[in-house]
């Protein structure tokens, strides 16, 4: 059996200049994030956002963001193709809907409560926000606009 | 004034063949969904996804879906540009860590309700689920795995 220094070179590619049937150097930008291995995983960062716009987000962030800004792509780009309709837009609306939801049976749950302590700041969260505002505080940057039942509206 | 007809034949390609240079034709796929007033609206897409890739996703799905699946790119091209290393994870992850806080105030506050009450039930939420679940039954395609702290954690 060969050891691995005995390997032919093509075996010690990354999975990306595998995919792109390149030779893998040893700056190779893809190499610390597409093992070998994982095949799959650069296949569908490719197909989604392509390997140039992947190196081109990969350049944009710090060295130590890069292992999460690919972690997040491969993700991203998973749920686009069992979804490519929605993508992760389609879990976004979901978890808001689930949100409003809950909220809704807090504050029903509080109100009850209210009626046999009758305490008003029942009707805060146990985070400081109030609870009769229709949506969480979420960042702006990553709030959606949904109505009532969840639907998703895009800007 | 030139009336609309009378403009150069350039005026009316659609955003994408505008960004692309190229010629806008009456079958172009691209034109239904990137009017040319909308410049940016393509370029977003095309900087994070590229045209080919949004192409294919395009011809993927059926044409009453088009427009849903153009809306999302753009929304989801614009969290990446704004959020290079967790674009729509990060607001997934977010909104999984709010959730999570909401079902544990909501476990606080029936807990107390039954303490005047004594009734069970109030440990079911009002559409049907149990609120001792640690996550609400996100269909597996969308969840997203997550510690207590609502730190995203990638598989």
């Amino acid at each position: 059996m060969k050891s691995y220094q005995e390997q032919p070179r093509s075996s010690s590619s990354c999975a990306a200049c595998k995919f792109l049937k390149r030779r893998c150097t040893p700056n190779c930008q893809f190499a610390p994030y597409f093992r070998s291995d994982e095949p799959k995983k650069f296949a569908k960062v490719h197909k989604v956002f392509g390997a140039s716009n992947v190196s081109k987000i990969l350049n944009e962030v710090g060295e130590d963001q890069r292992e999460d800004t690919v972690n997040s792509l491969v993700y991203e780009a998973e749920v686009r193709l069992r979804d490519p309709v929605y993508g992760c837009i389609g879990a976004i609306a979901l978890l808001q809907h689930r949100m409003v939801e809950l909220q809704h049976d807090l504050i029903l749950a509080r109100a009850r409560l209210a009626s046999y302590v009758g305490h008003r700041s029942l009707f805060l969260d146990d985070h400081g926000g109030s609870l009769m505002a229709p949506f969480l505080d979420i960042p702006e940057s990553n709030s959606l606009p949904s109505d009532q039942f969840g639907r998703f509206h895009f800007p």
